[in-house]
């Protein structure tokens, strides 16, 4: 639904042939029509063995996956929305996912673009498309040989890069999230590498209540780029409204 | 580790025995030690075949989840922690994977329980405590066989109830989100039923910015709660600092 609706060019759409009747599926198919894309009503075993993922809900679309641009590129599409440029940086995630759910969450924020690492990244691969919802689709990708290097182009290029850690002195909500900025999620597991955090110009944290050490990285993402989303669409303050004064 | 950190009781761990030292590893071992739980070195065969969710990372530790408590009990436990209650009700998700997510979010954000439904729900399976990372070991849960009864019943109890919706008008930064509180999580594929839903105090929505139209359930859980825990732990208004001033 997520493709149909993004626009997404769409190959063919194959269909659970006893597949319950729902709203979600009726949207489906009216959208599908109305978008002229072939729709072809198949049995389970047909999709079981067609799905890459093997996780499929009784539908699967055949997309193509937009080809990933350079670091220029996708810096330039995100100035020419006219908003600041919100990007999000993917430090060493291995868990497709992970890298498809902070997606997700980009997209939804705002973000223009996702950069990902060549070594120890997973890319966009299916099972990152399908926990992306589609997001991948529609969320520019640029896959950088060294993430340290990315960000100090980034940092000449006037953007301000922002590293998420769990040991971070600063809340996130704290920290003045708007202008230009690079968020950088590192992984579960090691945390931001020491190179790329040195290149960090500062590094906030979800501040945690209860006895578990760590925050989910994709819900750690959400956390982050929602405050960000939020702060870069607050309205001027009011008297009779919520004020926030930046430091 | 989040298992041995939080003190839950430990029947015995088993580690690959061709796994490459870490320094997590090294800290399960060392922790394990000091708690006298029983450590097995094995080949993998032998944690893929005992692996009830086939997603080890070369340990698995064998643990009981705590039994589930009536609501009545979760919400007296919640009441004698001091602080005002903030519980999460789950209203139909079921996808294991969603709920462990949740868990973890809900105990990092300092929530004192989880409710589940009976029917539609996934429970606290081996799947969810994986995802949960030993949350679900640690934040007790109740099941009750209806979830907007359960509703009446802690308003009647004197906790608000606030829902979560994607189509919500009021975002959830404007929603004063202090005093006794359940927050009420729709599943992705339908939201919250329309009993439920009725029975809210309010209903918040995080707001979108992006083509996809709904957030992953666990991402918009996450980051409803972490604003909770922001508001209920936010400093005292003072001019140098960031103020709120809730409606």
């Amino acid at each position: 639904m997520e493709a149909l609706r993004a626009g997404v060019s769409v190959g063919r759409l194959r269909i659970h042939d006893r597949l319950q009747p729902s709203p979600v599926i009726d949207e489906i198919l009216a959208t599908a029509k109305a978008r002229h894309v072939l729709v072809e009503t198949v049995p389970g075993d047909v999709l079981d063995a067609v799905s890459e993922t093997g996780r499929h809900q009784g539908v699967i679309a055949e997309v193509r996956l937009p080809p990933a641009l350079s670091l220029e590129d996708l810096l330039s599409r995100a100035r020419a929305s006219g908003a600041d440029p919100l990007l999000v940086v993917l430090d060493g995630l291995e868990d497709p996912q992970n890298v498809g759910a902070i997606a997700r969450s980009a997209e939804a924020a705002g973000a223009h673009g996702l950069i990902l690492g060549e070594r120890r990244s997973a890319g966009a691969s299916p099972g990152a498309l399908r926990a992306s919802a589609g997001a991948l689709l529609m969320l520019p990708v640029s896959v950088v040989p060294n993430i340290a290097k990315a960000l100090e182009w980034l940092k000449a290029e006037g953007v301000w890069v922002a590293g998420t850690a769990q040991d971070a002195a600063k809340p996130y909500f704290e920290a003045d999230l708007k202008g230009p900025l690079a968020f950088v999620i590192g992984s579960e597991a090691r945390g931001l590498q020491r190179l790329v955090r040195d290149r960090c110009d500062f590094v906030v944290g979800v501040p945690l209540h209860g006895r578990i050490e760590s925050l989910n990285a994709s819900a750690a993402a959400a956390v982050v780029l929602f405050e960000a989303a939020r702060q870069r669409t607050a309205k001027p303050a009011n008297p009779a409204e919520r004020s926030t004064t930046p430091k």
